[in-house]
């Protein structure tokens, strides 16, 4: 199956938008760093290791364009605002920064198109070592006779990144061993990830799943019918807190009081050494019509915006969470597996490398 | 304002469809056992205490059709089948034919009927005197300068009730005694009873209020900008245990973690002695199509059914879960604060009530 981000064979760059998925897959090109920064602002791709790959592709194309440092800094800048949150989007960004910034302005374009290239290729092979490293702690959890029982939050699927996904990387990694595995999929509120998108790629990849809402991962939890939870992430503070998709949490709470593991697929790359603790982290905040408001497909086929709140009720729409690391089983890198704690997350990175 | 539940001049029960809120108030006429029996199970009417009240409606119609102790026991069984979770139910039918039970076969329509309009006074002054308690409770907890921020999740308001609600009860009598008061509004999927008719009901009342995702009370409680939650419930058990709308869960554990008082408003209709925790609590599965689908209104004003999830993803749609008493900070009760513990419990109900 294709990459989520591929290059047609004139070199122009596609991808899904993911707006528009599950009822729709339409391929939207990216032809400019403005194309980049918009496909992320209005979140047609998502996903933190997606967003980091999109943005070292924009970066490359405003180098096109503008090879200077001036420019480089502009459109850094301009793609690092697009979201807030996740840290793989700067982490790329300073990647191909530092690629191109001894060269030549001649050379800057086509090194940083190189360099976004290598950031996909690297992607790929890292997401397949988490889910390699995850499906071996998450095997022995299955109980005889059933399927191994997984719940997840969000999508850290595939499409949330190049290819594989990181969360889901690890039930891909488990069928592909022939492990019986079924997936409980959170829908996601506000912007339904789960029921959009997880359900569409388990779907697409033959891999049981059941939809439920974000509200009842408890009960399922206290009726013993969750082996392990494990989710993405968007931005790993030094001292092993989490930043991910809200409600996210919510379901490490309830783990911790149902003796159920929480595992967070945790590319090195989402880890911010220099962020000391989940309260440095900004909390992006996103329009309330995405909490008033919700897309559907209505019996017509069409698709179609239904309003769900009466009007003149505001509403409050913060998109992450911080789940403390003292509820985070473990981190599940392209390394191995890693406590969330400050000594391990530490021992990741070089010296000096820490705030 | 007028009751949930009324009676017109030509004593006729009516009362709102409360499918078609927040959109379209439609009043529904209820004028036989089986109009009550199916308002209740389509969710036309829901919430404990006004399941209660309509079903002992219901068992009044029944009897003026056939009075007998065969009728009265079919009817009964007809009614209690319609939601399995709540306990106000049982407990209503029960009180009528109680009241009815050792009359001359001519007086019982006439008996029930003056039961179940008892049942609704009842209920009324039930729900005033615990918003009074609540909002003793409630009021000193408001930060200088600040409006006393509530969280709720569901719908346990006026219109789950015959007037005045139970959780929003205290809302009602912290604003009605002038306290500054600002309601976090979980939207309650998968029904949305909160986005719809918690929402409704505040703006009516012009109570300032803000809907969140399900997913975003963790993180406002993280924040330290939820001074209390509080709840409903559909039922209690003796040891404390409570049994709400799936979610309530969750909220409770966040509450634990942040130290965030939870409390239940709990008529003690809700409490039931027989039943010894909650994993002896039926729960209640819906229907999939709740999870799948959602109703909305359209851009064009009119309402519509939207799908969204993939065409052949599963759903699993459980509608409670249970809080286990040692999250829930009290029980608010129409006779005062009580400790969800068995003791206090038993302390309510006379010798020999418990199982």
């Amino acid at each position: 199956m294709a990459r989520t981000l591929w290059l047609d064979p004139r070199q122009r760059l596609l991808t899904w938008d993911q707006t528009r998925l599950p009822f729709e897959t339409v391929e939207i090109e990216l032809g400019s760093a403005g194309d980049c920064a918009a496909a992320i602002a209005t979140m047609q791709v998502r996903g933190a290791p997606l967003i980091g790959a999109v943005a070292a592709y924009g970066l490359a194309f405003a180098l096109r364009s503008d090879a200077s440092d001036e420019g480089l800094q502009a459109a850094r800048e301009a793609l690092l605002a697009t979201r807030p949150t996740a840290v793989n989007l700067r982490w790329a960004l300073e990647r191909v920064a530092r690629a191109v910034g001894g060269l030549p302005r001649a050379d800057r374009a086509a090194a940083a198109w190189r360099e976004a290239a290598a950031i996909c290729d690297d992607d790929v092979a890292c997401n397949r070592a988490i889910g390699e490293h995850a499906a071996a702690l998450l095997a022995p959890l299955r109980r005889a006779g059933e399927p191994l029982q997984i719940l997840t939050h969000c999508n850290a699927g595939r499409i949330a990144t190049v290819d594989h996904g990181t969360a889901l990387a690890a039930v891909y990694a488990l069928a592909g061993a022939g492990v019986p595995v079924h997936v409980w999929v959170d829908e996601t509120r506000p912007r339904n990830q789960g029921a959009g998108l997880t359900a569409w790629e388990l779907r697409e990849r033959g891999i049981a799943h059941t939809v439920i809402v974000d509200n009842a991962g408890g009960l399922l939890m206290q009726q013993g019918r969750v082996d392990a939870a494990i989710v993405g992430c968007d931005r790993v503070a030094a001292n092993g807190d989490v930043a991910n998709k809200v409600g996210t949490y919510l379901k490490a709470l309830a783990a911790r009081d149902n003796d159920v593991p929480f595992y967070v697929a945790c590319p090195v790359s989402t880890i911010d050494p220099r962020c000391r603790g989940g309260d440095a982290i900004a909390i992006e905040e996103r329009s309330p019509r995405e909490v008033t408001h919700l897309r559907g497909r209505a019996p017509d086929g069409g698709i179609v915006e239904v309003q769900l709140t009466p009007d003149g009720s505001p509403a409050h729409n913060p998109a992450f969470d911080v789940t403390p690391a003292r509820l985070v089983t473990a981190l599940i890198t392209e390394r191995g597996c890693v406590e969330a704690s400050p000594g391990a997350i530490g021992r990741l990175f070089p010296a000096g490398a820490l705030a």
